[in-house]
């Protein structure tokens, strides 16, 4: 089988040289244990946190040589454990690799692979809108950013995973929503999942853009990328704005500083004079079941979409990886197809 | 009567070289008009918006040639309005002159001056604990830091009116408080108040002692200064901790940026990989009515403190409110004792 291992540790932004393709025997199961044959990776930003040269962060730590991290979907082929079939499908973190052992007895903190009902969507949404990602959009907007209708949404990122989801449940509650996104192709996508407003930061614009889209200023900002962006959007949000902190890909390949001059007092000076209300969340505060269960229902009633953007084959994983970080063009979750079902 | 104007707006911090003292004749009052003499003046470091070269805030504007700007307890000397009467104590806003005549129908947002109940404590006590800093105390503990009992609490400029009342707060909810204080001499008067520990931020190994205050961590960190205290302390705190944002008097010279590296993007990681809930407040979110009568029954009781330090005479206001920001050996709040009442 093959599988990708890191070569060596990001600065920066990851490049595809960062990894390197290597067959291996597909593992044996033993005692308790099940084989899953990878079906589904999910190339999340997040990942990044465990290939950083610096280890600034508590995440799991690749070690050079070692098979990548990473979500999965995948399908039990032998199973040695009581609570799961051969044909079953299940989500877990089971790497970059076309096939993998687990000790369902022995997970980590997150618990072992999630069953999953085929019944409700394809089975690839359960690394995007009926996973984790979903769970984090809900949080964003629901439990920290307490979206009320008529309020005004910003939202950073919006053509990723979470974005894209947070935007819709938004528009669901009755809200007014703009997505920021690199590019003409993700705004225009952005339109089409209904947000109100989509505004390009390439633009030379951008800034007028922003104001015109929100001319009564902004209620909540979820943001996902700090940097250049976050500060064009703060001096728009009202006063008593809420901010919730998904994530900050802007500063993901520097450590706790970056080229001056320090940005740091205006930061200090909106938290201030404007009271805004700053949360970071993502990956820490998941909505658990009942936000899975609102997403779903949304899913059914065709009023939460989930755009995919698929790329074939574990040897194209380091390639589109990189281009999270360099700028892609895609809309939604970035997955890897590796295997069909059997 | 003497009175002090602005001869330059401040950059950096303010010089007693900005101010000057005039003779200006007695005002005489109109009709629907009061005549206040003024017995007590504020200098808090709060009034450097006023004078800023730059405008960053909406807070009202001093201009060059115009009275300083300052919060003040008053006795009414002459009233042409029904609700007061000579000998009359009021707080209001009347700046840094010896008289000064209001028109209590025609207020700022902030309202006609506050009759003071002389019952109660010294009427200088209607600049600190028993006015706009005991409330935001009140709220920076109780409404925004929701502390618990049993939890550590950390408070930078805590020798400084709201730092100084804010840790007794805490420590009558039950909280272990370290305060943060530049000096010797400011970390024992702490002490003296009850707080559990004091960390003097200008020591060698300030990081070291401040993290064997902590052991366990910290839950809410008040903060008033931001910069390099702020950036010490955000590695010890817990996840989910609260960070209410007071001030920030290391920027208050700055504009948006200061000298590099920009510390945004370490600041953002730590919100978002603590889970932190950071919220700016000060002069926005007062307790109002409800935190007045808290604190009136706790220094009634007396577990709650109000140390001052005052200064004699007008003209020693320009020097004193440059100390502010220079770093002086204060303890509590700052007050220039004008006049004595009739």
């Amino acid at each position: 089988m093959k599988q990708v291992v890191l070569k060596s540790y990001a600065r920066g932004n990851p490049k595809p040289e960062d990894f390197a393709i290597e067959k291996a025997p597909v593992p044996q199961p033993g005692e308790g244990e099940i084989l899953l044959k990878t079906l589904w990776l999910a190339l999340d930003p997040l990942i990044r946190f465990a290939i950083d040269e610096q280890r600034l962060t508590g995440a799991t730590q690749v070690q050079l040589g070692e098979v990548m991290y990473g979500p999965t979907v995948s399908e039990v082929i032998v199973s040695h454990h009581p609570d799961y079939a051969p044909g079953d499908i299940v989500e877990g973190r089971t790497g970059w690799r076309e096939y993998a052992v687990v000790n369902p007895g022995k997970s980590d903190y997150r618990g072992p692979p999630r069953k999953l009902d085929l019944s409700l969507a394809p089975v690839s949404t359960a690394l995007g809108v009926l996973g984790m990602p979903g769970q984090t959009a809900h949080a964003g907007i629901i439990t920290i950013g307490r979206v009320q209708a008529g309020e005004t949404v910003v939202i950073s990122a919006a053509a990723g995973t979470v974005g894209s989801i947070a935007g819709q449940i938004a528009k669901i509650l009755g809200a007014r929503v703009v997505g920021i996104a690199g590019g003409q192709h993700k705004c225009a996508a952005l339109r089409e999942l209904g947000f109100d407003a989509a505004v390009d930061y390439k633009a030379g614009d951008f800034a007028e853009q922003l104001k015109t889209a929100c001319p009564e200023g902004i209620d909540v900002y979820l943001d996902n990328v700090g940097g250049d962006v976050t500060l064009t959007v703060m001096p728009l949000l009202k006063h008593g704005a809420r901010m919730p902190v998904c994530g900050f890909i802007a500063y993901y390949g520097m450590g706790l500083e970056g080229p001056g001059p320090d940005r740091l007092p205006g930061f200090f000076r909106m938290i201030n004079s404007k009271g805004l209300e700053i949360r970071g969340f993502g990956g820490f505060i998941v909505g658990g079941q009942k936000a899975l269960e609102d997403i779903a229902g949304w899913v059914r009633e065709g009023r939460l979409k989930y755009p995919e953007a698929v790329v074939e084959g574990l040897e194209s994983a380091p390639q589109a990886f990189a281009g999270v970080f360099s700028g892609n063009d895609n809309v939604g979750k970035l997955l890897v197809k590796v295997a069909e079902a059997s």
